[in-house]
Order: C-alpha cells, then structure tokens, then sequence
C-alpha cells in the first residue's frame, strides 16, 4: 500500500484543484433556473470517471435531473463488489450576502476550501473517485468490484432514484453500499454513523381577509393570518421543548441505558458548542442531553416564514397570506407520512376562526438505522484507524439520507455511512467548507478501505 | 352658487384629466430610490396651485420630503382663515402583482379611478384644489382666507412637519384646519370624523445562533429563532383578542353609554362586512362590536414578518435570524411612548432563552378626540348635507392623523375631518382607487363648505 499512499500524498494538490473546479459548477436542484447546470455536473463527472479508468459510464436521465453510473468489474467474481453513492446536486445559497467569497468560486483559506457543496457532497463524492484514480494509476486494479452511483436531486429527496434503483436492480446488485455524507464527530475523531434522522417538511400557508387592508381602518375587526400563524407555530412546541402534535410520540422506544451509555461517552462539550454557535444558552426537549437530542429524539423546526411587508419603513397594513415551512425530524418507529397526516390534523385543529389553511407536504424520509456488525462495517472501521491513527466512534446524526432505506430494501445491501465532512463546516448556510487535510486523509481512508474489505471478505 | 355648481359639472372631466396625471406620479415617500419622484410631485403641485390663481406658491424644502404652501388670503381680516391639510406622498405598492393595472397608471373602471395615492391622499387633497379653482374662475373671489399645506410625508410619519409648523406659526396662522384623508361611512353617507386612533409602530429582531444551520445537524439542540419570535407574538394577544401586554389598557375609560348607543345607531352589517372581506368568521376583542372594537378600541397587529428561507421548495435550514412588524392602534389616553416602552419590556419579559432579542420604534401618533362642536365643524355639517342630500353621521376611525394633534397644540386650530374617500377603496393595498362621484361631489362640498364657514362666521 506504500505506494498508493505515496502516491495519494504526491498528488495531494492536483486533486484539491480538480475538486476546485467540480465546486465551480452551480449545480443547484432546487431553482429551475440552474437545471442546465446540474446537466453540465453530470457530464463533467461522467468524463472524469471515464478519464480515471472507470467503465460502463453512462448518464440516466430521469424526469428531474440526470443520474451518473460508472464501475469498474475486473476484481473477480470471488470478490466482493461495492457501491459508491453520492450527490453531486447542492443546496440554495441566499443569503447570499453572508457569503466571504461568491459560492462558485471556490476559495483556499485556513487548509479548508469555501464553496456550496464542498462538504455536502461534491468533496466527499470526489475523494472517492481519487481513491479509485490512485489504485487504478498505482497498481492497475482495485482489490474489490466498484460501481460508482452519484445522483443530482438529493437535496430535493432524491424524488426519481427508487425508480432507478428498481429499473436498474441487476446493474446495481452489490455486497454493500458506502455513502459519505455524513460528519466526523470532530476533527480528528472519524466515526460511522449507524443512525440517522428521517424528515417530514411541510409548508403551511394562512390566508386571512381576500386582499390586504389598511391596519387602521380594519385592525380589531378581522383575524390577522400572521397573528394566526404565529399562534398556529406557537402551539406545536411547549417551553419544554415537547412537540404537542397529537400522537407525535407514540412508538418511539426509550432510549437504552446502552445507547444513553454511549451517547455519554462522546465528550461533548456544551459550553464549546455554544461559543461556535453564540448562544447564551442551548435548548431542546427537556429530559435529554444536547448529544441525545441531536441523534436520538424527533425535533420541530420552522426552517422558514413570510407574510405582509417585510421592507423598509412602516406599511401599516394588515395583511392577507402568511406562510411557513415547518419541518419534524423523526427518530426510529415514526413513520414520515403518518407524521404528515398528524401534523396536518393538528394544525387545523389549533387554527383560530376567520382564516383558512392550505397544507402542503414538500418532503418526507423515514429514519434509519443501520446494523452495527458485519464485513463493511468492519473495514470501515479498521481503514478509519489506519488513516487517522484512532479508532472511530459509532453515532447516530440529525440529519436524513433516506435512500439508505431504499438500499437495503431495494437491493438488500447493507450501508455504511463512513463520513468525512464536520458539523462545523456550514453545510446548507453560507460560507459551507470543506477541511482539506479531511479530504486528503479521506482519499486514504477509501483506499485503505477496499483493500479491509477484501482481505476480510477472502 | 348655481353658477359655481354648474362649473363644477361643466369640467367633471377636465378634472378628472388632471387628477388622472397628479396619479401617475409615484410619490412614494418610504422608498429612496423614489425622492426624486416625490420631489417632482411637489413641482407639479405647486405649479398647478399656481396655475389655479392660488398665491404666494413655494416648495419648502425640509430634511426630508419638500412641503407644498400656497394660500388666497384676499377675502379681507374680517372673514375667517382656513388651513387645507393633505398630503401628496402615498405608500408602497407590492405585492405588485395583485394589482389589475400599474398602480401609477392611473386607470378607469366602474366609475372609479385606480392608482396608488387615488382615495390616500392625493384624489382628496385635489378635489380641494378644484374646489379653489371653482371659485376663482366663477367668482374671481373666495369667500373666506385660504392657506393650502400639502406635505410629502404623511406615509412615514410626517417626521418634519412639527418643526415646519413651529418654524412658521405666524404664516399657517388660521380659525380652522380642514383634513380630507378620513372616509365617508359609506357611499352615500357622508361622515365627519371626531376620533382617531393613535399609532405605536415596533420591529422585533431575533437572533438565535450566529449562522443559518443544518436543521438536522442542529435541530432539536438550538433555540430557533422563527419559533422564538413565533411563541412572542403569540403572548402578545390571548385567543379573545385580548392585549396581554402589561399595563396597556391603563387609563383607557370604558365607552359611555352614549357612545355605544352612537356606534349601534350605525347600522354597520357585520354579514356583508365578512362577504366584502371573503371571511368565514369576524375576531376582535371580547365584549365590543366590531363597530366599537374599530372606533373605540384599542388593537395589535403583525403587518410583517420574514426569516429563514422562503424561496420554493424544501432547505432544511435552522435560520439565524427572523424579524416582524408590530403595530398597535391607540385610544384617548394611550401614550404612543409609554406604550412603545411598554411593548419592549414585555417582549423581553416573555423572549425565551437563547436569542437575543433587538427592538425598533419605527413610528407612532397619539389618539385624537375632535371637539364636534364649533363653527367649523357646524359648516361642514351643512356643506355636507347640501352636497350629499344627507345629513352626515359623526364617527370615529380606526387610523390615524397624528397631525390634527399638532394642528390644536402649535397652532391651537381645531380641525374638521371631512372624508371623501370609502373604506373599501383599498387604501395602502393593491387596486387601490377613489369613487369619482364622491371625487366630484367633493369638489361641491368643500365648495359650500367655505359658502357656510362665511355666513356662519359673519
């Protein structure tokens, strides 16, 4: 393995200002405007895996954006063949002023590389194709079969890859799937996650009078659909923290002593997290820690609202729509759609009179967890150790990558969710970043993770 | 008068020209890119006073928006002096896309005028102009001294006018000042305004973590500030419309049996009120009509809100800042200071913990009781009654004219508030416009107002 890592270390600026312009490109799915630009990422990807010595490359087209396939089969029948999934779509990036450089054109500062997607998942995605750049240009092979999957509506819930995945079950079968899109549980400290969070997001949209009024000459009169909907928000969460949508929480098991056990274990220090986060004080569902909170109980968000004036100055007007995205995390036990139907019965049911309710349900992913043991799980945890010189840490995170489930019920293969991102690292906000030294060490920690998995699958 | 009556009618549509051109400018005095708009509005009208034999005609620049002055002050000392009041600036006009026509091309429908400005301020403050224009040109004479003030910022709160009026006392000198910029109770009903409610305008600022977040990576470990700021305005106000702010109904007299009997004497129709509004159901405070709650009563309103992301679709963020627009209607006695302090103390009292909380006083008016005795108002008693055939009703509104205040305090004038425009003329709302009987009937009735102030005063 000398070499390839030698190899790796060599190459280590090169691949930073490859992966600099695989950044550049605005590949956003959700804004209709930049669909030629997630177009334009899926070919540059699909001429890289080509350039790299990948085979088989094609680009699916779906109703939405478009998938990239690459493998390369040559290891043997006897040998245990991997799936590579990832996204190469990225999130919105207003407020676009918060922003130290513009978010396409990736910037070096601090051994970290500043761009939307770096770290949510172009970086991570890459360091994979690099892991297979340096066994193919080093030894001319791969210990194990490889087939590369990277999609461009993640951000979007991957709404067209189930249908994929089932038109395409031969092509994909596999021995397990390998995802980085998750974090490490600190700089330093890698870790696999075995839990995730599943997702519903809801919008919910007021409309009080027909048209906005003067607030003088109607204000007292009518219900205002702003004070409404604050009312309606106010009522989903007490003080304590505790979702009140009924029937929220039934099925949630309690959390073992093993799990509160282990969740202990990490040595998470608050007063750190609230300095980076500026906050006098944390707040969650009372009777968890913060580290519980985050991995193992559901939450309530509102990721956004706006109604009425909102520019400069006094309008006194008294507004007609109001509206608010609101979305559940949900931990394992709930299920997305039926969390949707409560939501929505709740809301209509604490609305106040004189206004009416749309309900909309833009997303939803079912939370996972994945087995602990296994061949996979083991390499990945043993190339871990060898790259960063420290065993990992199993956690379970907030976030959701759904189609984990699709994996295992689709294609009946085991996930494994070896991260190499930083919570830290402003994925979804401005000024999203990458560490390079994680990028580096990651490209190894893949490398090393084929040749684990193919000494313990011989 | 038959001479001057007919004059009017003769150039209805003359009138109506020129009133369709002052409509077209976009004076919107809260916007900084529109100044020089305002600025241009200003030329137009005193070019127009100067072209209607008004005298003495000039533009008096103030740190702000210009003020227009004129006056006609030949009718000899002996005759009374009355102070026009209006104002030519007009408010925003998004959402634009409510709008049936460009709200500053001015269009006729249904013998209505509809543009930003048509009913708030600028149709009303014209028909006054006419009205002077009338009486010159028919009669080369007026019957009692006229001054006309017409200033540009009305919308923000009329911020320079109180010096302007302490800086020339003796030029605005005058028995009386007539106010057209309140409505009629109806088509039809012609309605001399006594009370007004007073303004106490706030914006709320809160700040959670220092950066936009992951929801799933954060949420559930944070203070979200768009829930925060939710739960706040929800503790504004309990589900009977009740202000929960402390201390702010101090002093507030309960209403005398006489003006109850005045505001049920209305024969004001809630079923037509909540079709006219498209609304299933009317909300005010508990124990009042809505007439009362209106006139009478003090209220709270969000006119605003905005946080986080509002674009389509679903971003999974936990944002780091929301604000909103709060604003309260005073009653007789109310302080709008005492209750803006009183607003903020609360609002800290009840802010959860972890956000910081930012408060802004953007504007605010005290109430206003007119005295409905007097000469003045006993003449615009009469010219309304001849004009519309009807007796008018006394009443009180819901918005405010904080200028009538300082009209009694620095110039010790009584005012008249003498309305021409309907509360469903969408004043500060799309498709606003101005009845243009009432527009022509105006003319008349201001006509005859100055006729009765004469004879009344002799």
């Amino acid at each position: 393995m000398e070499t390839l890592l030698n190899f790796i270390d060599e190459n280590k600026e090169r691949y930073i200002k490859e992966l600099v312009e695989l950044l550049s490109i605005p590949s956003i799915s959700t804004e209709p405007e930049n669909a030629k630009d997630v177009q334009y990422c899926a070919e540059w990807l699909s001429k890289h895996c080509t350039s790299i010595g990948l085979e088989n490359v094609t680009i699916h087209q779906t109703p939405g954006h478009p998938i990239v396939y690459a493998e390369w089969l040559n290891a043997g029948a006897d040998k245990p063949t991997v799936l590579f999934y990832g996204h190469y779509d990225v999130q919105p990036v207003d407020p676009l002023n918060l922003w130290t450089n513009p978010p396409f054109e990736p910037t070096l500062r601090d051994g970290k590389v500043f761009a939307r997607g770096a770290t949510d998942d172009k970086g991570q995605v890459f360091l994979h194709l690099k892991c297979l750049e340096s066994w193919l240009k080093t030894k001319g092979t791969l210990p194990v079969n490889v087939k590369v999957l990277i999609e461009g509506e993640e951000e979007i819930g991957s709404v067209n890859l189930e249908q994929f995945l089932e038109d395409n079950k031969e092509m994909l079968k596999c021995d397990c799937v390998v995802i980085s899109d998750t974090a490490m549980y600190k700089k330093g400290q890698p870790s696999i996650v075995y839990g995730l969070r599943g997702l519903c997001y809801m919008e919910v949209h007021v409309t009080g009078p027909n048209r906005d009024l003067h607030s003088g000459s109607f204000g007292g009169a009518v219900q205002n659909p702003l004070n409404a909907l604050a009312a309606i928000i106010s009522k989903l969460k007490d003080e304590h923290g505790r979702i009140l949508i009924d029937g929220f929480y039934d099925n949630i098991p309690d959390l073992t002593p093993d799990e509160r056990a282990g969740f202990a274990a990490l040595d998470f220090n608050e007063e750190e997290y609230k300095k980076a986060l500026d906050v006098d004080a944390l707040f969650g569902e009372q009777g968890y820690t913060t580290i519980e909170r985050l991995g193992a109980r559901p939450t309530l968000d509102v990721n956004g609202f706006i109604g009425g004036f909102t520019g400069n100055g006094a309008k006194t007007v008294l507004p007609s729509k109001a509206s608010a995205k609101i979305s559940m995390r949900l931990v394992p036990n709930q299920d997305t759609n039926d969390i949707a139907a409560k939501f929505e019965a709740y809301v209509r049911k604490v609305a106040p009179a004189g206004v009416t309710i749309e309900i909309e349900n833009l997303h939803g992913a079912n939370p996972v967890l994945v087995p602990r043991d296994g061949v996979a799980v083991q390499a990945a945890s043993k190339a871990l150790e060898r790259a960063f010189g420290k065993a990992p840490v199993f956690t379970r995170e907030g976030g959701s990558i759904p189609i984990t489930l699709l994996f295992s019920t689709i294609l009946n293969a085991p996930s494994v969710l070896m991260g190499f991102g930083l919570n830290s690292e402003n994925l979804h906000s401005p000024d999203e970043h990458f560490d390079l030294d994680n990028f580096h060490t990651g490209i190894k920690a893949s490398a090393l993770f084929y040749e684990e998995l193919s000494q313990l699958s011989a």
